[in-house]
């Protein structure tokens, strides 16, 4: 395996609050205060494009996106999920997946659009549940997947 | 099968330059002057999350959407291939794929955020190939697939 390029902040730091990881990818909280429900599946290896996995490591990575989408909406009905392959300013792949509704700052711009309202207080106390209870789920549905594909 | 939902443009419009269609998905252009190289794979079916489908049919649209970038950075040599499945508007599921450039009006924002320079001229003169010939590799390509996959 070659070496991680030196510059790449996805090699070096978790980039963002873990929530769960396996030799594959790992599960990160993005902390976006905007956008609480905010997540990102990140491969562990560096490869800049999602065509840079074979086919097997294709379905593993889009099998965790669906666990962690089916788990946000499962727990937080949102209006829509969002999901994300972007990396233009930090091209190590990672999927952004977003639960977004209809009252929050943007919407339904995506959330790298222009923000349309502003929230009275905390977007997190909008949520159904408290962000930690949210992480927990997340760990537990990613961790059942893990081991059923086993 | 249900009924297609009646305000739902998808459902009743192609809602681009058809390229190329199968009775699972459509890949149309969306003819954008600032990010020429802009797809976007419909499904048929009226879902509006990725996670609606099945396990076979999210292989297949992932795989679709797989052939796609590859044709583009093969065609192209793009900076980045951007990968988006939102319908926070059109909530029915829809995958962009756009090859992004860094000379680009908007690279590294996402095409949804500021842009930060002008181009001189239309974005398309800067491609490797004209549009009419990039869709006819994407068709090619598409069609190459689809019977490998039969």
């Amino acid at each position: 395996m070659s070496q991680p390029p030196v510059q790449c902040p996805l090699c070096h730091e978790t980039g963002g609050l873990l929530i769960v990881q396996t030799p594959k990818w790992r599960l990160i909280r993005a902390e976006d205060a905007n956008f609480p429900a905010f997540y990102r599946l990140v491969w562990q290896a560096h490869v800049a494009e999602f065509s840079d996995l074979g086919v097997a490591e294709r379905a593993a990575c889009m099998a965790a996106v669906t666990v962690v989408e089916q788990t946000l909406r499962a727990a937080l009905a949102p209006t829509k999920i969002n999901l994300a392959s972007l990396g233009n300013v930090v091209p190590h792949l990672h999927w952004h997946v977003i639960a977004r509704f209809d009252w929050d700052s943007h919407f339904p711009n995506p959330v790298w659009g222009a923000p349309l309202r502003q929230l009275d207080g905390p977007a997190e106390q909008w949520l159904a549940l408290p962000l930690s209870e949210l992480d927990q789920r997340l760990r537990e549905a990613l961790r059942q997947h893990e081991a059923s594909a086993r």
